[in-house]
Formats: structure tokens, C-alpha cells, sequence
């Protein structure tokens, strides 16, 4: 099967695309951006539509691109993927030699999960999580007091921390009122403190979650909390619980309430839908809106089984990216949600896509043939609109945009002001802020013009809801493993992060015998010797 | 004057550094990150250090980079700034046509200010401010109930927003723990309806901010809160506050307790010492440490008026960024604060820099001769080594990256764990990705191979104070601004979010006509038709 794995470049449609990219749509020519072309590229899924006008391509680029597609074989990669294929390796060279099943997680609506043992896996920790959340709810499980747990302090970093975190910040609408969950993340230890400062102890949980069981920030961070715990007069093995391996070193009933696994075959980047955050979106929200989060990821990932891009959401927003990346030449994404929601969701992101796209190794050990993935960064509109749009707008920098918005407002509390409400405002804005991007304007005054032909698309949804997100969610998700497997690489390492990580552990070691703390430019002389 | 100004490309040293660029030290080459080179390429000013030996840069680049600072006049033309000089322009097109005088609001720890009449305005302020806190502090301002306020909603957006609520964040530490400040800025609906479900009403203080006074978003919010506010009984005009721009439709004292004044030679994205940040930090942190804000700001004003660039941390930031992005050609920049209080200074940079410099048109109305400022994006270290760091040590895009870091935390909790404290940790951390990311690694398997020369600066100070946030706030805005002038753009204005503003309003005086909302799709064709 690896044979047949290949890059775009490889493609016969990748010459017939370069030269279409020579001369791509001008946008700003009249009866370009027709009303027939708005209708006609739109692509219509059950959750999401991809409005997609406003990207410079034509039948004749779509064409090109669905001939990528099957070349690569890319649905059926993603197909072979969820049926547990051993896609986290490089041939030839030692490495991570893993499935790839963060799928299996929500894959729990059917009786036939593409991958049976995966899924079943999932669905035992589900159980255990849903008999957890019950002890709760019904006041079986309180805190040494007799009271309820209010709070939740979720410590992780990186795939533990982002995806969680945005998540939790994306459907906190829809949270009990009574229950708040913090984070942890960094190692600095003013994150730590800062949480600490804000949240009753007594009444608080504490989820501790690292895959391996040995994250450096994580196992300090919770040993900060451990002491405050215990400064506080309380037990931590009762205010405790675990997400990690089974059988890692967290995995102690000793020292934790409860431990839920998550196994190797899902990668931190890809984990949301695991017990990673899982535990935390069940406590705020409940099992039942935790299953609806999941089943909107699951209804996504069959969305992405589809073989015509014009109606294979995900793919088509992979194969979108790729054509603006990779022929047009942009180096990178802003994502735009017109969602304060969302505030976070382009963080998660920026992981999940540049962790698993920044590579320069294919998957047969060879460079890559052409630019892996792009730099992924944004912020919510309309803020952005008075912050970075103006390079957008007028700058020399050139950046794909994808916007996402609702129709609906998450907790419908609205004004209308001069005729409309806020939320017909925030959705004008985006209509306008795609229009404008496109078209571009003329004008006398060099400094009042717009050169147009800055491609942008839009995902529109009804409302921001916990089947709306879990489907976002997973559209990324399946967008990020369609376009590394467009550039043939392993998109579920993370080899780059290693050598920091030795540099540290030698500048600690060499710390921690000392007194003092050595100067600056003496540990950079420490480290420049080590590499000699 | 103005007949002077030229952009970097039109200096002699611009064809030397070209050259210089097509054979850039190789920082992985043996006997080059020297101890003498660490030594040696630091630049130490009064709170900050800048280590730049893992840039690409030799002594040649160094001279070449000063000859385009003195031919360019980048220190002259700043100090022109400060006394009032008329730098937002365009010449011989209509413009906004006004001075830059942000520097001036914090001008004010000397008899002899750069700009006597902006400063004196701004000492006003500061004494109304000073007035107004101190009746709250001793209880003399109280609400309906002879309560005391205890909570503060910031209501603006973009320049109002991202500047002020960075520096908060950034000094939520030395806060008075009986305030709480919370943000609204997103015309979401949701954003509004979340902060108002999170606060008291009747012990909070509403803080508009709006310099023109009309800004949509601004309004809207401001709209649903006061409705808020008469919903709970309350007379908006005893909670609500306003900075705005003298006799604006928000300089109203029948609508608002007090109003504090910002000027039209002050941008919103340098806005942060004025009013606009002033009141909600003087009433989180006090006037004491405001003015020790304020004074660590005006300090490095000071510093950035020194010509020689190794002894000037903002213009040799500025330079050694113009160095990687026009000659090195790298598109983007990271800023990777290695402080979990600056999580969101990344994004008031972005806003600052990006709006600033993100232009195509010189000051002499003619288009730019190279490439204008990059993008800037980041988030906190070590949580983005977890994430994106993947990207930026092996991926094939070009990152120019930015590390801020501190020898102390803010709030001394911390805790030794394997032989170190977290803060150890920290900084072990970011001296260790900076230098892997400049020497890089050979290894067997092309996989674990990092290819070195991703160059990097480091900024560092004490620790993270009022004094040392507003020193690093300063230090940035002169670094966009002497980037600008080397660019010979106008910096100060931002033409570039018109467009956007006139769509969105047409979109919705449709939208206001029809009961039922127009189609995406029919939305599209209005805005079509009418750029024909």
C-alpha cells in the first residue's frame, strides 16, 4: 500500500494547474464575480456550506485540482486511516510506527465503526466517563466537605491544552452555570499562580493530562497544584483525575480519582474528541451535549468519504489551500472567524496544522518535492477588521483568508441598533469584508486603493452549537491530513520538537548544579560547545 | 523636510547589504556562535538586552544596516516625530494630515518635554484621572447604593481594545484584588451577553472609548449595555465613563460620569499611554504604578533617540528586522514571549505593526519600492513549542523569530522540582530553541535533521513590572516606526479598512429594508453590482 503514496508534484494535473496558476481569474474584471458564480461555487454539506467565489479558480482549476485528488488517492488514504492503517511513519527510517484513529473517538454512531477495536476502546472510556459525570450529578462523588465540585482545572500543554481549551471557550454558552473550568499550561510558573489565585480549591478537580505521563510542564505544574492542594488541607489523591496512557506513570489509582486512557494511535494535535477533551467538555456541558459534539465530528469524517471535491467539503478546503499554498504561492492562512466564540479555535489551529505540515521529509525519507503547510495564525472579526486587515487590504504581503460565520448568535441576546442587530452587523461585515478582498476598488488617491484578488472563502453555518463545532472540528481536521498527504508526508510526528528538548534538559542540568544561575551568554556558550 | 525623507532602496548601503544577503553567515558553520560572538552581539540598554548573535549578521551587515539609519534619518526623523512634526501624510493627496505625538502623553518626567503643548494636554488628563481615582479610592464615588465599584467594562475595539487589554493582562499581577476588569469588543452579540453574565452591574463601571466617538462596534456594544444597566434599575449615566476625542458625541456629561480626552495626533494602535489605556490601568493597578507604566515608556523613547544602533534597542530591532524580511526575504514574523502574562501582547503587536506598515504607497503618494512590514503573529513559549514549533524548525517556511523573556516571574510562586524551579525551566527553554533554531542538528535519519539558520533575537529584562511593560510597549512603537521610515510609508494612517466599511454598511441598509434577511448568496450579487 505505501507504494502508492505520492506527492502532487507527481501528478499529471500538477503541470496543467502550474500553468493555469501563471495566469490565475482576475477578480476584479467585470462579470467575473457573477451571481451565476456565487451559486454555482458553493458547496452545500448538512452542517457547513463553503462559499468559495471569491477564490481565484475557474471549472477548468477545479477540474485540475479534482484530478489531484484521485491521483493521490487522497479519500482513499483518509478511508485507509480510519480503517487503522499504520499512516504515522517514515519508510525506511526508524519512527513513531503508529495508526492514526483520532476518528474512532466519535465513530460511535454506527455498528460498524470503520475500526472496530479502536472504537470499542472509545466507547469503554465513554462509559467510564459518563458513570463519573453521574457520580457527580447525583452527589455520590463530593468533595471531603460533603459539597459539590464546582470547578474543573484542566492542566496540559500543547494537543492537551489548545484544542480543549478552544473548545471549552467555543461552547461555554452552552455550560452549566454552576461549574467553570480552568487551565494550566505553561511552565511559567505565573500561569499557575495566576489560576490558583482565582479558584476554591476545596471545591475543584483537577485534570491532569499528558499522553506519555512525563510532559516536563505538565508534571511540574502538577506538582504546584499537589502542594496548593495540600497547603490547603486536602488530599490530592481525591481531587485528582488522569488522561494518559494506560499503564503510564499517571495511570495510579494511588494518586488519582479516576485515570482515562487515551492511546497511542491518537495524536495530542488531533485528540479533542479523546478523553483529552472529553472529560473537561463533559463536566461543563454534560454527556448529552458531549455525544452531540461528537456526532457532528463523526457526521464530518463521513462528509470527507466522498471522492468529488465539489462535494466533499474538507477536501475541497484542503485542495483550495493547496492551490492558493502551493500554485498561487501564499505563504500563509489567516483564519477569521466572525465568532468571539471562536476566539481561540484559530490557536488550536495553528497547532494542529503547522505541527503536522511543517515538515520537509516525505513519507519515503526523500526532501519534499515542493512547500509543505503554510503559517496558520488569526484572530476573531470584526476585531481583526481594526487591527491587521489593513495589511490584508493594501499590504505586500500575500495571505489566503478563510472566514467562518453563523447566522445565529449562540446565546441570542441582541439589540437592534439603526435597523439591524448586532449579529445581522457581524455577518454584514464578513459578506462585505469577502466582497471587498476580492473586487478591490480604484481610486485617484494611490493611498485609497485596493488591488483586489485577495482570495478568501467562506464556511457558514446556522448557529455555533456543540454538533456545529464538533463538525468544524473534524472539517479541519481532515482538511490538515488531505494536504499532507498532498505533499506525501507524515502529518502525525513531531520530530522538530526534540532537539529543544535536549538543549533544555543539558541548560537545566548545568543550572541545577549550580548555585547561581549561569549568565546568558554562558549557557549559550554551554550549548554552542555541546554541538561542536 | 518632507522633501528628505527616502525609502532604504534609494540608499547607497542598500546595494552592499544585497549583496552581503546573497551569502549570509552561516550560523551552523563550526567556530561562528562563538562565546565572543554572544558577547559581542548584544546590545544592553538601561531594562532590556537585546541578544542578537543568532541573527544572520557579520560587522559588515551591522555598518550597512547603521549607513541606511543615518542616510534614511531614522533617529532625526523620530525625534521630529516627537516635537510635533506632521508625519501622517501622504504628500500631494489628501490625507489625514496630522501629527504623531503618542510619545508625548508620557513625556512627562521632565521640564523640558519634546512637545510641550501635547505633553501639557496630557498632564490634564492625568490630573482629572489622578482626581477621579482618588475619590473612588477614598469612597467619595460610590453607586446608587453607596457601594463602591469594583469591576470595570472596557467597551472599544481594535485600537481601543487590544493595546489596553495586553497591558492588563501583562499586569494583572500587580492588580488590586478587590478590581476586576472585563472587555467588550467584538459587535458579536455574544461577546456582550457573556461579559454581562459574568458581572455585578451594580458595582461596575462601564468604560467607552472611541476617539471619533462613532465607531460602529463601539456603539452597539455600548447600546446593549446601558439597556443592560436600566434593565437592573441602574442610571447609565452614574456607571458610564468615556475616552473620546474632545467635544465628540461621547464628550456628553449628561450620558457619562466623567470624559477623558485623547487627541487626533494620537493612532489608536498607540494608544495604550494615553487615556485609552490610562483610566482602566489607573483604576486596576492605581496612579502610582500607572506612572510607573508611563515612565518606563518615556525611558525607552530616550534610548530610541541614540544614533548608533548598537546602542539603540529599538532601531536595532527595527533594523535587524528589515534585515531578514528585505533582504533575507522571510514573510512573516513570530513574537514568542516566553511570559504567560504577555499571551496576548503578540496581538496587540500584530495589530500595531501590521495596520501601521502594511501599506503599498510611499509618503510621496508613489507605490513602495519593496516589500512593506511582514506578518506578525505568536503566542507564549514554552506552550508554542507544543504547537507550532514543528513549523518553525522544520517546515519550509521562513520564520523570523522575536523571544521575550524575564529572569523573575511576577508573582514568586514557584516551586523546585528535579533540581530547578519552573521559572528555570522557562528561560533554560528559550535560550535552548533559540539556539537550536540558529545551529541546527545533522542526523542518519532525514527526519530528525533541522537545518539551522532560522534566525532569532532575544529580548530580556528583570522581570515583568509596570515600568518594564511600558518600556517594551514603547520599544515596539519605535520599532514600527523607524520600520516605516525605512520603508517610507506613512505609518500613521490606515486607509485600508475603508473599503471594508462602506461594503458592509450598504449590505446593511439592505438588510434594515427587508424583514427577512437577504440570501448569502443574493448579499454577494448587491455588493457586485455595485462596484460595476
Amino acid at each position: 500500500m505505501t507504494q502508492e503514496w505520492k506527492s502532487i508534484k507527481e501528478c499529471k494535473a500538477f503541470e496543467t494547474l502550474s500553468q493555469l496558476a501563471e495566469n490565475p481569474v482576475d477578480l476584479t474584471a467585470p462579470d467575473v464575480l457573477t451571481s451565476e458564480r456565487v451559486e454555482a461555487f458553493c458547496c452545500k454539506g448538512d452542517i457547513y456550506k463553503l462559499l468559495y467565489s471569491c477564490q481565484q479558480v475557474t471549472e477548468e482549476v477545479l477540474e485540475g485540482l479534482q484530478s489531484l485528488a484521485d491521483e493521490c488517492g487522497l479519500v482513499k488514504q483518509f478511508a485507509e486511516m480510519r480503517q487503522g492503517a499504520v499512516m504515522n511513519q517514515i519508510q525506511g527510517f526508524s519512527s513513531e510506527n503508529r495508526q492514526v484513529l483520532h476518528t474512532a473517538c466519535r465513530d460511535i454512531f454506527t455498528n460498524m465503526p470503520a475500526c472496530e477495536f479502536a472504537t470499542n476502546q472509545a466507547r469503554v472510556e465513554l462509559e467510564k466517563l459518563n458513570d463519573f459525570l453521574t457520580e457527580l450529578d447525583q452527589g455520590y462523588l463530593l468533595n471531603g466537605a460533603g459539597e459539590s465540585f464546582q470547578t474543573l482545572i484542566h492542566v496540559g500543554i500543547g494537543g492537551s491544552d489548545l484544542g480543549p481549551r478552544s473548545m471549552y471557550e467555543a461552547l461555554q454558552a452552552y455550560a452549566d452555570p454552576a461549574r467553570q473550568v480552568y487551565f494550566i499550561s505553561n511552565v511559567d510558573p505565573d500561569d499557575s499562580a495566576r489560576v490558583l489565585s482565582q479558584v476554591d480549591l476545596s471545591r475543584s478537580l483537577v485534570l491532569v493530562v499528558s499522553k506519555s505521563g512525563t510532559t516536563l510542564e505538565t508534571l511540574a505544574n502538577e506538582t504546584i497544584v499537589r502542594t496548593a492542594l495540600t497547603d490547603a488541607g486536602l488530599d490530592p489523591g481525591k481531587h485528582c483525575l488522569s488522561v494518559t496512557g494506560e499503564s503510564s506513570p499517571m495511570d495510579n489509582p494511588d494518586r488519582y480519582l479516576r485515570s482515562f486512557y487515551m492511546y497511542d494511535y491518537i495524536g495530542g494535535r488531533y485528540s479533542s474528541t479523546s478523553m483529552v477533551g472529553a472529560v473537561m467538555l463533559g463536566f461543563a456541558l454534560g454527556y448529552r451535549q458531549l455525544l452531540e459534539f461528537l456526532e457532528g465530528a463523526s457526521a464530518m469524517d463521513e462528509a470527507a468519504t466522498v471522492p468529488d471535491i465539489r462535494k466533499n467539503i474538507p477536501l475541497l478546503h484542503a485542495l483550495l489551500g493547496v492551490w492558493n499554498h502551493n500554485f498561487l504561492g501564499k505563504p500563509s492562512v489567516a483564519v477569521l472567524p466572525y465568532s468571539q466564540a471562536l476566539h481561540r479555535f484559530p490557536a488550536h489551529l495553528q497547532q494542529c496544522d503547522m505541527e503536522s505540515n511543517g515538515k520537509c521529509v516525505q513519507r519515503n525519507g526523500k526532501p519534499v518535492q515542493l512547500k509543505s503547510g503554510p503559517i496558520i495564525w488569526g484572530e476573531p472579526g470584526t476585531n481583526g477588521q481594526h487591527a491587521f486587515y489593513q495589511l490584508l487590504h493594501q499590504g505586500t504581503e500575500d495571505v489566503a483568508i478563510e472566514f467562518i460565520g453563523f447566522r445565529r448568535s449562540q446565546r441570542g441576546k441582541d439589540q437592534q441598533i439603526q435597523g439591524t442587530t448586532s449579529q445581522q452587523k457581524l455577518m454584514a461585515n464578513m459578506l462585505a469584508q469577502s466582497m471587498a478582498f476580492a473586487i478591490g476598488k480604484d481610486d485617484g488617491n494611490p493611498n485609497k486603493c485596493f488591488s483586489g484578488n485577495r482570495v478568501n472563502g467562506i464556511l457558514v453555518a446556522d448557529q455555533l452549537t456543540p454538533k456545529s463545532m464538533g463538525a468544524l472540528l473534524a472539517l479541519y481536521e481532515a482538511k490538515i491530513v488531505f494536504q499532507g498527504f498532498c505533499y506525501n508526508i507524515n502529518s502525525f510526528d513531531q520530530e522538530g520538537v526534540q532537539l529543544g528538548k535536549i538543549l533544555a534538559t543539558e541548560i537545566l542540568s548545568r543550572m541545577s548544579e549550580k548555585e547561581d544561575e549561569p549568565s546568558l551568554a554562558e549557557t549559550f556558550l554551554t550549548v554552542s560547545e555541546m554541538n561542536e
